[in-house]
């Protein structure tokens, strides 16, 4: 089996825009092959999904999700290009989705860009000293917080979750596969969580 | 006509828990009579609503509105003391009229303590420069500004605007009646409204 060198990886994001994982993955079962790892990622909308990603959103719509019992609830604003994909049932399945994923998962930010500087170190001491007080040593500490800040990221960032109904994809993931499936580009642009008594 | 004194509206608000202005309006139809002006204020649930401003609002309901189109969409907390209440019509249309008057109206807080101090010497320092601009003399600037800050509240705070269905009331006046209609103290707790793009 042919070595996926980080070069190789590289080359590929660049000439189709697709995630590194989607990339690396795209590449092993290309077994090296760029043109075949090129076709894999066509084939399964993610390259093109990606380019997509660049392109303006000014349309959308405003969903809420009240969990029964009316204790829980969620506002999310979705984007996409057009008004006629803002109407579409898949798009709004995705929208039914998102608001969901924010009721039941409670993450604080869309994506990791969204994550202050200041939240980011204030995590990195709470690690770092839990790691010391563990008596880890020094040398593998700064290892140590960049795993758990990862995991901070996967639970909090809205993005690197687990999609709750299909834990094996991320919200990422759910988000490049509508946008291969819808055809437009399509941001999740904000979210609002109210809990009774929060 | 008898005249109503300081000193009487603020006895009546101590015996009574109602507002100044309700109070010095009951007197005011009462002639001057302390009975009359009681029995006035607990006829219209005023003075029983006003008592009940002060109990415990731990139960309630999150409620959406979005707004025909999609576009626009609301979410508000409104908590009242027992999860009974909570369920009833009569709540439930207080909560959807208070949803709809945040779509309507637009308010930032929902009430005046909620607005803060930098805020406050920000429209304060707006409305000197404009006053000043406009050639006012010097003394009755102070007098301008603070009307002219009075009238930023009733637009940005919720409990003092208008209520769009009733522009005869204002939501604290529809919230009042409200707890005299159920019989417990009812809050609203806080909101959020999103407007595709902004």
């Amino acid at each position: 089996m042919a070595e996926i060198t980080a070069k190789m990886v590289k080359e590929l994001r660049d000439q189709t825009g697709a995630g590194m994982m989607n990339c690396k993955k795209a590449l092993a079962e290309a077994d090296g092959d760029f043109e075949k790892a090129i076709k894999h990622l066509r084939e399964q909308g993610i390259a093109s999904a990606a380019k997509k990603a660049g392109r303006t959103t000014s349309e959308g719509i405003i969903f809420s999700y009240i969990h029964p019992g009316d204790k829980l609830g969620v506002l999310v604003e979705i984007n996409c290009e057009t008004d006629f994909v803002a109407r579409t049932d898949d798009f709004r399945t995705f929208a039914k989705d998102v608001a969901m994923q924010v009721a039941a998962a409670d993450p604080k930010v869309v994506s990791r860009e969204d994550v202050s500087a200041e939240m980011i170190a204030a995590e990195r001491d709470v690690y770092q000293n839990q790691a010391k007080l563990e008596g880890k040593p020094e040398k593998i500490i700064d290892k140590i917080v960049d795993g758990k800040l990862e995991k901070f990221y996967a639970e909090s960032c809205l993005l690197e979750q687990a999609f709750v109904k299909d834990t094996d994809r991320t919200i990422t993931d759910l988000l490049t596969q509508t946008i291969a499936k819808i055809g437009e580009n399509i941001k999740i642009r904000r979210f609002i969580r109210f809990r009774l008594g929060d």
